[in-house]
């Protein structure tokens, strides 16, 4: 019997619904895709599309949504509402809801969340309280208001379970690493996940003897060395602000950064010592949240440095700022295509460009390519050129060591795929 | 007319002082070396050689010395008192002492140091207070107490003043990374420095022709990726702690870390906020030196997770908690072979192993190799066994497409050295 699939993904200004009809053991099919985009600077949109079809593209929304629940219930809402959609006509129509969540702790695999398990999630806040929030806000909504459907986490850090130890351990006091659970977590895991899936078909291989340096290039950004289907290497850690630089996130940096950036936001700084004098010792949530974290999540990135978010623009300027922004990203990304390449030993089936920046930016691709000619990848100029329709799309030049493709990455098929895949999650 | 010139090394727990002999335009001469060792670790011993004849080797020193500077006025006594020294009879015989300073900001040449201009050296404590105080605590007494003597800063970071702006620049705020100085630097300058020009000469090749990657491992470690004879990138950032893990300093970590280190150390956490209200907007020392930050410098690393410090015990041993840490710094070494080796597209001349765990651990050497065969190196398992007695010393495979070498990397010398080459610093 077919079951409805919700995957959710919130992000730090949008949420998203894709909604999937699917068959215990078979992969879900797409029924339709909502979206609300600009939380953080109003007013929201919307987005609709139905059986493939744009119901709407960008429409204003009137009514008051200022968190991502709100915005998920206002969905939810309309889903429910819209005579034309069959699939959803009462809130007992909807099986499984599953929730992107991006830290997942220790968890290898997707957890089913009800009030008894809730506390699972909760603690995991504690590692990532700025990446986390939202996602358990609508985790918590849903076992209140949808009692019939099965709630189901997909994590983010899933996928890099498999982190050799040697890799996943910072060379940082073992008792206090353990017991802060301090260690390369990696995220992305779900895309990493669906594209190592994706690319091993398209080369024709099984998953399990596929090797790939995979860039995720979005608004966040990461590297992942796939070794033999699994993750070996990530460029993410204890949190997603690891690693290369995003629209707002600074990546890594020499931790005195943050020593700097506290004393800058001395207003901040002020306010947290005041509140210090109140904490308990279970109590450290004052702490958890230092303004520099913020400012390194929030405030930096290519934003900061160009004034814009949007890579395409600053792919194509010729504007020293949007150069510079630009020679970063490349250079930082290629410093993690050296470092996996070694890591893999060479033996690497292809170099797979995904996310937005990924699928769209050639320009990115071509200089990221011919930086790293000498370890034998290279595009071809006609192929990097087209638009990415495929799934999976080749752009390596033919002469080439190794390939060099782009997939279009979907988290959100990925997270209703692993559930209706395993049985104890869709039973 | 020749002249003395002394080289001062003041480190965390040791002062080094190396004697030499040098005139204008000529490489230096070394007379003696002198080091007092365990300051951190009582009681001090001396080590004291004079005309390549060792005098003592670890004697115990019964007098009350706490401080790098304790120990240099000590070794200066010593030095004028030895009847047997006839270099130095009197403080006037010394014409320069030029000390290592770790941190020089924006400087690209080693500088002349008197009252006048000491307030430049204490405006960069702020850029790293933990790696620059105990230099500066010597610098002052030699100013005051040997007025006939010349006092040239060589800083650890002025190699590094080649790196491009896009490698050299964070991805953060411009504005207060311009205002706070807010880029990588990189260290172990004067080493690399030494070892471009030394491994130059043995390949017969101009400096200017030179491309390497050097790995500059000690109890401090960081790579180098020397791009036709200049630095191109390298590990370390805007203080010595980013990049690679050290025998106590953990290396590059996810900000969020540092965090978790304040929250575990709350009796520090108070006593910090205890003092935050009497800052004045000038007055920041109090913040500058986080508790979070001594603790990845002088907690963390190799001896964090294995008890000890010496790397040699650790690439020896089958104990699991050794084997973790050598694989640790194994991977994370590769790591930056492979991002330099695409840094440089593939022209290195050679990978040149430095410092004392570079000269000494063959283990270590071979294992990088073999991980980093796919890019072309390897090391001959005779030559890599040999104990290393030459400069510069071929350790690679003749069947290899790249050189691996080692390189005993003198970093007293190097600073003489660019103190006797120079007309206006030797004058």
């Amino acid at each position: 019997m077919s079951k409805i699939i919700l995957s959710i993904n919130a992000g730090s200004s949008s949420v998203k619904i894709s909604i999937y009809s699917a068959s215990e053991g078979q992969p879900p099919k797409e029924l339709a895709e909502t979206q609300i985009d600009g939380l953080t600077s109003p007013p929201p949109k919307l987005k609709y599309t139905r059986d493939s079809k744009t119901i709407c593209k960008a429409q204003k929304i009137d009514r008051d949504i200022s968190t991502q629940n709100d915005a998920f219930k206002y969905m939810l809402d309309q889903l429910i509402n819209d005579a034309d959609f069959t699939a959803i006509s009462k809130k007992e129509d909807i099986a499984i809801a599953c929730h992107r969540v991006v830290h997942g702790g220790d968890y290898d695999t997707p957890k089913i969340i009800n009030q008894d398990t809730y506390h699972h999630l909760e603690q995991l806040t504690d590692l990532a309280p700025l990446h986390n929030a939202s996602a358990l806000e609508i985790v918590k909504f849903c076992i209140k208001d949808l009692p019939s459907t099965r709630n189901i986490a997909v994590f983010d850090s899933q996928f890099h379970a498999t982190l050799p130890e040697h890799i996943r351990t910072y060379p940082i006091n073992a008792d206090i690493a353990k017991k802060n659970k301090l260690r390369k977590y990696g995220f992305h895991g779900i895309s990493y996940s669906f594209v190592t899936r994706s690319v091993a078909e398209f080369l024709g291989k099984e998953v399990k003897d596929t090797s790939l340096i995979v860039l995720h290039l979005g608004s966040g950004a990461s590297a992942c060395a796939v070794r033999n289907g699994e993750s070996f290497d990530t460029s993410m850690g204890l949190t997603p602000l690891a690693g290369l630089p995003g629209a707002t996130r600074s990546g890594s940096v020499d931790p005195r950064e943050e020593d700097s950036f506290n004393v800058w936001q001395r207003s901040l700084v002020f306010h947290y010592a005041s509140d210090v004098g109140k904490l308990s010792p279970g109590s450290t949530k004052e702490l958890h949240i230092s303004s520099a974290e913020e400012i390194l999540n929030k405030e930096s990135g290519w934003k900061s440095l160009t004034g814009t978010t949007d890579f395409g623009t600053i792919a194509s300027s010729d504007s020293p700022e949007m150069k510079l922004a630009f020679d970063i990203m490349v250079d930082r990304i290629c410093n993690y295509v050296g470092s996996y390449y070694v890591s893999l030993h060479g033996k690497v089936d292809a170099l797979v460009f995904a996310g937005g920046i990924g699928e769209k930016s050639n320009l990115l691709r071509k200089r990221v390519a011919e930086e790293a000619a000498c370890l034998g990848f290279g595009v071809d100029e006609e192929l990097n050129g087209k638009k990415i329709e495929d799934v999976v799309q080749d752009v390596g030049s033919k002469d080439a060591k190794h390939r060099t493709l782009v997939c279009q990455t979907d988290e959100q098929f990925e997270m209703a795929r692993l559930c209706s895949m395993d049985k104890e999650l869709f039973k």
